[in-house]
């Protein structure tokens, strides 16, 4: 195993990580930007290094971090997920450096990134893949011609994307011929290739993903399906394990499929396959290369530490588990607790927490960097918590997530916990019946009226008295 | 199910139910003394009643409690652990008045907390007893001859005590001849009564105790045992689920003891059967008719929300289970953190709490009542936090304890946690090699470095510079 690893990441994944060395007696080293100085991640490692007065560049430059972890003696790096979690060209310079990755091989990270190779690849292995052109579009008469084969409406989707970017839905062939130019244009601005290419719209899908390990000697398992239909503009908001949509036919199929998946590309380490599920029919989408954010709700419903997983797979040690061993019991359900105002359009809302008070009691686990008087700094994406609940059964979960969310204090900052609570509540969404349209078809769940703690309407009173005052 | 139920308790199990409440669609009810007007169980229950400035009397006082139900509307009352909860007067009155008692009827109560009555019934089950007196004892003369039939050393019993209090181990005739009139003085005064009964002592057995529910239908069911032999003094310290000392057969066998004591009974509601487990024999020793401090593991093995059951039982539902249902995955331990000096003989650490961060991550769940700012009142016990961990093996688990333990901040008290990490260190403990002699066979556990907090130093140092420049 590892002796010293270093984490290229920052924030909850970071605290996670340093939470998995920690258990398994290696040593952990933090890196951080200015704007961390005061971060968890850095209280919570054996060792931390200032990476910079600038918050992004410290944790983006591949060849810095390597140099790091070299200079520090390190034998691992993990890189958590977003910064340079799917960088081909950071595996490679790990791998240079004789520094274990802790994710699959450039190769395959460089070949899942790019999105019509990875078609390609899923086509070749019979895995399920939306219609669409067989390959980039030379031209716009191309994506004309297979857009009338598909049928409309369709994706038109830069190749290098991802995470919802530099996508293009196009009803008509009017709206195909004029998105052409633009995508192209995103796609070399954003992604730095003009490559293109397209899918049929599945409209209003589930959104499923399956959660696979892979070591390197042939070991190939899933660990069942996550749900994260809900969704806002993209991003995912509440993931669901198992899901409480798919009929145990499809929860078998699409393990099935997974698998084949990472076989065929020789995966390794950590991964997940996602898929659109629409009228029974299932669609691969893409392969995320690294730790997933809801890979807790994974871990609630079988027992099997996933980030542990990742480094004794990165160490060279087979799987711990053979299919199968991996059993799921009961329903579990992340919340990503945003500082963002939802009434607001969801604006981040950064700032000093004066308070936080983590929930506990049965089938309760947060995740999180932040603590009463940190101060959430406006450089990084807005999620500051996970909170995750598990249940026997889909209503007792549903309950524990209420009750949570209820019992959770964080002041300072808005959040999107009381929408949270609203979804809950929802009858379409308790009778486990929502798609990626969810969201933007219930617009009413916006219209909850804000809680106010007594410590917050003192100061609301205090600031009366004094504006009336005239002090 | 219930509409309204009342809490007859305070702290970390008062906010354990008003957790299950909320998660059920009950509305809870607060009672609290004076010390506890700041408590978090009375900020969480939906209504929160004063019972007086007196720290203990309002808790105590059964006639008051059942009047306070009534007049405000509650159809049932859960009695926690401690406290009314194994008082069968208490079971009566709430049934006379029409309120549903969480726990079993008062003659069961009655029965089990007369020790020789429960002897007597578990010998008529079959289920087996340590070797000794028939029933109670006449005379220290009878003593001596049973003594003498079931060997050195003996144990001479209150009939009614229980929680370790009101025994007396006796080595040889004139120990015996001794200590006969000191326990009957002591279990007069304690327990108001001068019955006493002897049984062999078994030196240093494991404590094995096994959880059972049991609804009004003649559903009984076990969710296997848990192992608390970590005590000093007849106090639990550390509970572990399920025993990583018992082979299969032995887990099998206390398993079907339970239920067959159960049974015996007519139990209804959750209870724990508890065995003294020594070279493969298996003595019943004592059954609690409540709800247990340690219930929490054997959630975290099987998934089983015991309190949902127990006020689904109450409520006169069938059990949500069969005994072909109830699976255990992994192990847990509980850690009963106390605001104790382990390092000065474990006295009492009373006082205001000026940090507490709960530990979060994989596998752990925490059971509290304190809060930052909160003042541990010198009225109640010293348990101020429930730590609970899961792992999939026995050595993940020990490895993720000594994780929590580490990442929880609790400061302003001194606490058991520092010393829970050096047992789980230990090297027999880890090898899953331990009894009730245990903590007395190794002082050398108190022998830890306390570490301490950057803010603790600087206070120690301003408090120095103070001293020295004579402010």
């Amino acid at each position: 195993m590892f002796k010293k690893l270093l984490i290229a990441n920052r924030g909850e994944i970071a605290v996670r990580i340093v939470r998995a060395c920690a258990e398994m007696g290696i040593r952990s080293v933090a890196i951080y930007t200015e704007p961390d100085r005061f971060s968890l991640h850095v209280k919570g490692a054996d060792e931390a290094y200032f990476v910079g007065e600038e918050p992004l560049a410290g944790y983006l430059d591949p060849r810095r971090v390597v140099n790091l972890a070299r200079e520090t003696g390190c034998d691992a790096i993990h890189p958590g997920y977003g910064f340079l979690s799917e960088s081909a060209e950071f595996a490679r310079i790990c791998s240079e450096a004789g520094i274990a990755f802790v994710g699959p091989s450039a190769e395959v990270i460089a070949k899942m990134g790019d999105k019509t190779a990875a078609r390609a690849a899923m086509r070749e292995a019979g895995v399920p893949i939306t219609p669409g052109s067989e390959g980039n579009l030379a031209s716009r008469e191309e994506a004309l011609t297979v857009a009338e084969e598909v049928g409309y409406p369709v994706m038109l989707k830069a190749t290098s994307g991802g995470g919802g970017r530099g996508i293009r839905r196009c009803d008509t062939p009017d709206q195909l011929a004029q998105a052409w130019d633009r995508v192209i244009s995103e796609a070399t601005k954003a992604f730095g290739s003009a490559e293109v290419f397209m899918e049929k719209c599945v409209v209003d899908p589930l959104h499923i993903e399956v959660q696979v390990l892979a070591d390197g000697h042939g070991g190939v398992i899933h660990l069942f399906e996550r749900d994260c239909s809900i969704q806002r503009r993209n991003q995912k908001l509440i993931e669901i394990a198992p899901s409480p949509q798919l009929t145990p036919e499809q929860r078998s199929y699409v393990g099935k499929m997974a698998v084949r998946a990472a076989s065929a590309v020789n995966y390794e380490n950590a991964g997940t396959v996602e898929f659109l599920v629409k009228d029974n029919e299932v669609y691969f989408m893409e392969m995320n290369t690294r730790v997933q954010v809801e890979h807790t709700i994974t871990e609630a419903i079988t027992g099997v530490d996933i980030v542990r997983e990742q480094l004794r797979i990165a160490a060279g040690e087979r799987l711990a588990y053979r299919q199968e061993d991996i059993r799921h019991q009961g329903y579990a359900i992340q919340f990503r607790i945003n500082a963002e105002d939802p009434k607001n359009d969801f604006l981040p809302s950064f700032g000093r927490i004066t308070r936080y008070y983590a929930p506990g009691g049965p089938g309760v686990r947060t995740d999180t960097a932040i603590y009463t008087g940190y101060t959430i700094p406006p450089y990084f994406d807005s999620m500051c918590l996970k909170l995750i609940v598990w249940g026997m059964t889909w209503e007792e979960t549903l309950n524990r997530g209420i009750r949570a969310l209820n019992d959770m204090r964080l002041q300072g900052v808005k959040t999107t916990a009381p929408y949270y609570q609203e979804i809950l509540r929802h009858p379409t969404f308790r009778a486990g019946q929502f798609d990626t349209g969810f969201v933007p078809a219930h617009p009413e769940l916006l219209n909850y009226s804000v809680k106010r703690n007594p410590e917050e309407i003192a100061l609301a009173i205090s600031a009366a008295i004094a504006a009336h005052a005239g002090l």
